[in-house]
């Protein structure tokens, strides 16, 4: 029960200068390693001290020259190409951007009060919600090992707060699953240890059997054995599994000692396939830890916006597209005048989705525009204000995602902000591909009644009651946008993505298509990056 | 790669329906079971609902009737004297909290700027730390569901983060284990992964050859073999392990796709035994999720004293105590001028710590004195304020703990707040028992010098370089605490612990050392809420 961590003291005096000679002898070594060995034994070396994220990209690539004025017009005001007119303008490029909408950002949106919304074909949205209630109806979460997106929070000074994307206090609630779990509402932490536990007990009695003398040493097997009594909290006499305290209390300890859980019959489990919910450890863009920006993820975007404002023409869709020999010439038109205007550039990056892009008049050639043929994620989220935290007042779930198995709802995430707040925004569903495409076709009242619906058997008796007021994307259907994210498939990563990626004429692209980190915000960033490095070298050529 | 769940969409109209009318018959279900089934089968179906922790206590208790001015002498001002004078006021009880320092809080303290600081024998410290910069040197976090603790921060409105206690990308650092990854720098994500997807390897493997049909059915060895294909990132076919982008990649995904990471080898990971340093699922207290105050835990406890503080008698010592038939009286004295007082009461509320209490002339029992024989644990804390975040910077390591073995320092714990500002202020060890009597023991430039050796073994060339000021404590020196928390044996529970719940005369204990969640804020506040509901059903009769 107490906080602590026992070690074991024997004599300091000698580990104290030991500690430090070893620190500067194992330096001398790299140094070393480094003046003699040559870059592939320093790679080696270096990942023998865990530097598995040595390849991470930190920061914008290192132009050399100048741009000398060239002039460079950038399709599209989300981050891709805002990145690429804030590092190409330092470096004395002279950088138009033509934005569609009367607000920059691209998907990096965040609802709240004010914010406007009209669906193709939708009704008109106006968020709702009381000043300081937000959703981030697009990107709400940077992995802590996309350092492209954190170069720039911190080079502008976002503050960020922690994302918390795995709280095993969460519930999970599956229905459609076999046995006498479905349709019970249980803990993550629940599921982990006893699925873990029972697991390990079998393995570990395996193992004392006799069973995998042939495979393992005597020593492995005693070393194994420790391993699995260890994680799976079994008894070690006997290597049962009888639960834990980590999977909570029947009696909470605090005056009076605690009562442990019983643990869920493994048959239960097994068939209920519950262990599928997590992992060895997570994905690495989902691990711990993720962060968000405090107050909203589009102040990612406006702190990019803040300093490339002059160079942004608001309101000015793309018409059509020319490459000729010296540049490009564009067509564009207001989107509130109508009125047209011709805009010419040594060089066009552009960051329209491909989704949207397909749909301009360019001259590019028939292979290219085969390429361009990429699926887009039909994706769809609705935040729902609650007047009341009742997930932290009733149930001491303190963010995190609530997993289900309801068809169109199986993600209801808590939010990371504004703890013991009188009330909040939850994420109510975040759905993709058919599901997502289904419930866009509902109203928009529809889409709330079936979020809230699906919250309702999680919440029994809350959740709809708890509802105040609610904002939907669809971004399949958001008129500059048409999808959440290029979805790749294998074919088209092998031919269509490297055609892409080389652009045509005088044009290259760039945003999160143009990226193996699709959706990410990382993604249209590295994008970016790459290409004002290949428009760089073409036009210095 | 992708920030994608993919669902697959049947139809959706039947469903929407569903949710509704299952949400709603479950409740009315619930509702019928408290109407005629009595709290047995009530509390059977909220269980069979995940409602595993109903036994937390989340309010204070509910007295009846009045405290009608009767006088209650509480001695401590730390959370548990502070809690009872809080709540008994509110009562009509009149108190009095004799307070021997000249801040209220105990051991809920923060060293900022300017703290000072004198242990028993010791320097005089003062904290140097930049404005912004603290270490909780006390308490630091706080668990999901020590919910005593949240009542107090959600009424008082304190204001919570996320405390990061579990970061898959921290460092892990042994030397002290047996073969080649003795002294090598690895990720909690590799050995997680490995380790996990190995056992897993191994396990499933053993299934299919047959070596489990006398212990499970053929589904459920079925069953089975998925989840640990699904856990250990198996190849489904020839159920291998060999890595996962789960642990990092070679080259991380960009423009480019990412290249995986070799796992480690299997037979190192026994020997070294690095897979001792996680479990199933955290131990509960330490699980996602954890929360602190923003700015420093010692917000909880102004938050206290600003409520009480009109009943605190500052810098007053006791001297005595003395139970009579009809309430207390007690010699103090004023810490300043030496200066003594009578103070009496009808109750009094003992929080002093027993290491403490024990050296106070009382005129307790026999018996009593001899429960009060309990041992406290020694703690030491190291904050270095660091000049730079190198770990977020160049290691990506966004808070959570880095585990060593270096003795004396197996924990330097990264702060989970100010992600990505210019300084950093991190617990440079965190250390118990023997280890703390021995660091301890060291002047306070030893303590400094010991901890940046340690840290420098981490991070070579980068640690004792970024260190610009530091601030230690060893609780078990510090003059009215001797002692991070009572470390209660199990005999001691069985015999002196209910004893002295029990109280002596007109005196009742309270303080973490009264419960079963030592070292935790919680403890403390519960252990108040307990003794004041005994003081008043002992007044009232």
């Amino acid at each position: 029960m107490s906080d602590v961590q026992h070690t074991t003291g024997k004599s300091l005096g000698s580990l104290g200068s030991a500690g430090v000679g070893s620190g500067l002898r194992r330096r001398d070594f790299l140094m070393r390693t480094l003046a003699i060995g040559g870059s592939g034994l320093m790679l080696a070396t270096m990942k023998a001290w865990g530097v598995d994220l040595a390849s991470v990209r930190t920061s914008p690539p290192r132009l050399s020259g100048s741009g000398r004025g060239k002039r460079v017009v950038i399709l599209g005001a989300g981050l891709a190409g805002m990145t690429a007119a804030y590092e190409l303008s330092k470096f004395g490029y002279a950088c138009e951007i033509i934005e569609a909408r009367g607000f920059a950002g691209g998907r990096c949106q965040t609802a709240r009060r004010g914010f406007e919304l009209t669906e193709l074909g939708g009704e008109r949205q106006v968020c709702n919600f009381d000043e300081g209630q937000y959703i981030n109806h697009g990107p709400w979460r940077i992995p802590f090992c996309q350092q492209s997106t954190l170069h720039y929070t911190r080079e502008f000074g976002v503050p960020l707060e922690l994302f918390n994307n795995d709280n095993d206090a969460a519930y999970v609630y599956k229905e459609n699953i076999d046995g006498p779990l479905a349709g019970k509402r249980l803990r993550q932490f629940e599921i982990k240890a006893d699925m873990r536990g029972y697991t390990d007990e079998l393995f570990a009695k395996t193992l004392r059997a006799g069973k995998l003398n042939d495979q393992l040493s005597e020593g492995d097997r005693a070393l194994l054995l420790d391993y699995l009594v260890h994680e799976g909290y079994l008894n070690k006499k006997d290597l049962d599994y009888k639960g834990t305290t980590a999977r909570g209390y029947k009696t909470y300890p605090g005056v009076q000692s605690g009562v442990q859980t019983d643990p869920l019959q493994f048959g239960d489990l097994l068939k209920s396939k519950l262990g599928n919910i997590y992992r060895s450890t997570n994905d690495i863009e989902q691990q711990k830890t993720m962060l968000q920006a405090v107050g909203g993820m589009d102040h990612v975007a406006k702190a990019f916006e803040r300093r490339t404002k002059k160079m942004i023409r608001y309101n000015t869709e793309v018409v059509s597209l020319r490459n000729t020999d010296s540049g490009v010439v564009l067509q564009c038109k207001d989107t509130r005048t109508g009125a047209g205007r011709t805009v010419k550039g040594d060089f066009c990056l552009c960051t329209i989705p491909l989704s949207v892009l397909k749909q301009i008049d360019t001259d590019f050639s028939d292979d290219f525009k085969d390429a361009m043929q990429v699926a887009y994620e039909p994706v769809g989220k609705l935040g729902v204000q609650m007047k009341r935290r009742f997930w932290e007042e009733d149930h001491f779930i303190y963010g995190g995602h609530i997993q289900t198995d309801i068809k169109g709802a199986t993600l209801i995430s808590l939010p990371s902000t504004n703890w013991q707040g009188q009330k909040g925004t939850l994420l109510s569903y975040y759905n993709f591909g058919a599901m997502a495409a289904q419930v866009s076709a509902m109203s928009l009242k529809e889409r709330t009644d079936f979020g809230l619906a699906a919250g309702e058997k999680v919440f029994p008796g809350q959740y709809r009651d708890s509802a105040e007021s609610s904002f939907s994307v669809a971004w399949h259907r958001v008129k500059y946008n048409l999808g959440g994210w290029a979805d790749w498939s294998e074919a088209g990563r092998r031919t269509a993505y490297p055609r892409l990626l080389k652009g045509e004429g005088r044009t290259l692209l760039a945003g999160e298509h143009m990226s193996h980190l699709n959706g990410w915000q990382a993604g249209a960033i590295e994008s970016a990056w790459h290409q004002i490095e290949q428009l760089h070298a073409r036009l210095s050529a």
